[in-house]
């Protein structure tokens, strides 16, 4: 058996290890058109402020390292120019050589490239770079070592262009992160985002939304806005999304889909028999939602390159789709998601309720406890979890991947309270997070609770309902909504009369669970009452600008 | 409707104020023996240390606070002394009075009480305290306050004695830990408690297994243990297990069932109408077996309170087991487990596997990576995930939580690679340890690998099977297993006919990875070989003395 596998980092080198574990006697030949396989690309932002050392520890394995190991030819600098399906044979450039081989299976791990958006200008700007490999890496850091810039601009604010704002500025450069969209981390949704751009902005980060660069002056050294502001730039990182590699996939007559991706059976295979295809420039089923999607992350990655050696192997395996799960550390704030985002889930027309709870990452006792912010998403018929989304300083990561889990499980609301986490005062609290988005969503799908969404408020008010504030004195100081009414929690029985039956009120607390108990409260007593999903920290978070200091 | 609640902390507490917020107008009554509600019970080893610095802080709510915001009627120094369940009504005694109260609804929340070994003269030990409450944490303190011991001995290395242990070290008080069982921390396996003392020994605490006290003299301050030795102890802390505290339960004629636990349906009552119980008392269906079982954790009280005010409030609720998850933290070192132990699962006669993995808790090639050991114990012909066990430095209790979501989701071993969670490198790697355990369980599963177990090594050598080790020479010089044979991996190919066709050959590595990589290569050439599941460095660990170090 041969097999040939083009592009030689996650899914590729996958492929081509598990391969050899099941063969030892297979001709296994990669093909990567760069000058290294099998690096760290998950790290480079790191090395940008030297929080990763040295070059080489992203440089995982070598060709020699994979020769010795796992009998692998690995061939760097090699770029396939074409495909021919027919004769299975693939035709390569090398040092201006070119020269052909022969396969009896072919992988295509071609992965996505950085999409580079048309602006005016951008062929002469000569500090502007993407960041996909070790070589951009290379060209970032000759421009930040030689140069030493004083201001740089961030183009798009997903996960890649986060890790470099804050890699940048922590080699002490002023950045600017302009983002097209309405909000810095597009896959997260709005309010959960905003907690990213508070701690951005606390860190000198600049964060200018709803803009796009429109021109590139003075060789990349002038930014330009659609808005006609200009912004001038050492160094500026594309990174505006990416798009699949498929140029060979098309040159094969392979089936693409959903913005240009590789179509793959429930095996990998593409459309032309003997050719599979796996990673970031293939098209994957949306578990959640069945439907097809491009997700561009290293575990599916290196899942499906695993897996399409147990096919080729004769194992029994499956291509299930992915659900999409991701992290950003910023500064001290970690931002993480997985399944739909709100936005997703109302595009796809689901029906959808959404809460939020904020609690803290371990005992509130004990001390180093922090506040996380989760959003759960789901079905309040059936209960079913859409998708999760956490900010947090500490264990965000952990609450998103135990929902991740849940919805991996087909887990739903009703589920969630049912869940043992390990509790000690170190590590967690008798009714952890994730539990408490649970018992929240169950509330109000039995109707015990109704809430309130942040952008709901100010139309709310409009239209003639108050703001109950339930906090204390002391934490009103810290800013209150305007003309709200405040009457501390623990107060309320004894100053019940002072509120109106014909009144409807919003109550908020700061975090969401006292004004609940507020709202059943006055719910019993006969008020009509919704409770501030998120409450006070929510809402003075994503729109700081509608609470009064006093 | 009138509620009584015997029992003011966790089950009874989340009872009652979830009562209220069901039932504005409820009359309910908690009685509390002690003279705290609603305190912190798993945070009070860490008040010995100072790393919770006020005594307030374990007091997370007063009968105050809650009389303002839940209208609950909470007395402590109350002690329920019996219940006539004809009459509806309960007697109680406090300040030398005895009076009496009648219920519509009774919640039993009595907890589980320490159990005190029948050591010859503890009556006269002045200086042995359980810790259950924050009256044993001050009398504690009193002696370590006033007598300023220098020396203390922990009888029971179970979780709150290895906290106490670490806490009382960090006092400078030189610790010596007695547990009669042949290992540490007997919840887990052996060889994960292994990493645990470990850790202890590392800390200058003394660990003695496989010993009990059998007498207290010179009124505590001599332990005699059954070898006839003697351990001298200024403060000794007695944490042999708990039982359930049934007296009530008894006088009342409620059924009892597993060592005297109070037996409930699935709405959590009695067998006495309109009495209910939770918490640490009752006895709870284990979720992966269906068996009886008791679970003292603070987890599932709350849980259970909250649920029992939910069924006497007309909603839909079930009590639906547990699965038992549980961490504790010994100086740097975490250990935790879900579900049934290996043991467990031994004795109740399953079919079962185990796989250890070890991996790091984020990328590697990202800085402070440090190592996790996870152990998973599963059903290899179904794929059932029985239970799970980690070890490690950091992240252990994020594996240990998605493993419990896992088994709460009914998740096989198949599904393990297929979870996709938050990866960044600063959070994980993309390959995360418990795909791992998925991949290296599929791997047995589906005859790939063999493994053989850490304790089965000397017998096998015994029968004439070789180690051959896999290892760099630099690692050799870590320690070697004795008459073993050392071929690094990556000259395995070309050194193959140093090996005998006719020869049984164990493969061990530092982590078990590399030794795979060994095994599937020698057995495709057609040699027999077994892989060393955990390799070096669980060996090493629990079977230190089998260890050359040349």
């Amino acid at each position: 058996m041969k097999v040939i596998i083009i592009g030689g980092v996650a899914g590729g080198m996958s492929a081509a290890t598990r391969l050899r574990r099941l063969n030892e006697e297979a001709e296994i030949i990669i093909f990567e058109k760069g000058p290294f396989v099998s690096f760290a690309n998950c790290g480079l932002p790191y090395y940008v402020s030297g929080e990763i050392g040295e070059r080489s520890q992203l440089l995982v394995q070598t060709p020699e390292s994979l020769q010795a190991r796992f009998n692998l030819d690995v061939r760097p600098h090699h770029e396939v120019l074409s495909i021919d399906s027919h004769a299975k044979m693939v035709t390569i450039k090398h040092e201006d050589q070119t020269f052909t081989e022969t396969y009896d299976h072919l992988i295509l791990s071609p992965g996505a490239k950085p999409f580079v958006p048309p602006i005016e200008g951008i062929a002469e700007a000569k500090n502007a770079f993407s960041l996909r490999n070790v070589p951009d890496l290379d060209n970032i850091m000759t421009v930040l070592d030689g140069e030493q810039p004083k201001e740089a601009v961030v183009i798009g604010a997903g996960f890649i262009g986060l890790e470099m704002a804050e890699n940048l500025q922590m080699r002490g450069i002023k950045v600017t992160i302009v983002e097209k969209a309405p909000h810095v981390l597009p896959p997260l949704d709005e309010e959960m985002a905003a907690f990213v751009k508070k701690e951005l902005e606390a860190n000198n980060v600049r964060v200018i939304t709803s803009q796009s660069a429109v021109a590139f002056k003075d060789e990349g050294r002038t930014i330009v806005l659609e808005d006609g502001s200009e912004l001038s730039s050492g160094l500026t990182i594309l990174s505006v999304g990416v798009t699949p590699e498929n140029h060979l996939a098309q040159s094969a007559k392979i089936e693409l889909g959903l913005r240009g991706g590789i179509l793959v059976d429930e095996n990998y295979e593409t459309s032309q028999k003997d050719i599979y295809a796996v990673g970031d420039a293939i098209v994957v089923k949306n578990q959640i939602t069945g439907e097809d999607a491009l997700i561009s992350l290293a575990s599916p990655a290196n899942r499906q390159g695993r897996q399409v050696a147990d096919v080729i192997s004769g194992l029994k395996r499956k291509n299930k789709g992915s659900i999409g799960t991701a992290i950003v550390r910023t500064f001290n704030m970690t931002a993480a998601s997985t399944g739909l985002s709100e936005r997703a889930v109302r595009l796809a027309g689901l029906p959808y309720q959404v809460v939020h709870t904020s609690g803290k990452d371990h005992a509130g006792y004990y001390p180093g406890a922090t506040d996380i912010t989760l959003k759960l998403i789901f079905n309040p018929e059936t209960g079913t979890i859409y998708g999760a989304q956490g900010v947090g300083q500490k264990g965000v990561d952990k609450r998103i991947d135990i929902l991740a889990t849940a919805i991996k499980g087909n887990l739903t609301v009703e589920d969630l309270p049912e869940l043992e986490f390990t509790y000690a005062p170190p590590f967690g609290s008798a009714k952890d997070p994730v539990n408490m988005l649970g018992y929240v969503a169950l509330n109000l799908m039995e109707g015990l609770s109704e809430s309130i969404q942040w952008h709901e408020v100010k139309e709310a008010v409009a239209n003639g309902k108050v703001v109950l504030d339930v906090r204390n004195p002391s934490e009103i100081k810290q800013g209150q909504f305007k003309d709200s009414i405040q009457i501390p929690l623990n107060d309320l029985r004894c100053r019940i009369h002072e509120l109106d039956q014909n009144q409807e009120y919003i109550i908020s607390c700061h975090s969401g669970l006292r004004s609940y108990v507020a709202e059943r409260l006055l719910k019993q007593a006969g008020f009509k009452a919704k409770n501030l999903d998120g409450a006070f920290s929510l809402y003075n978070t994503v729109l700081p600008e509608e609470i009064e200091h006093v």
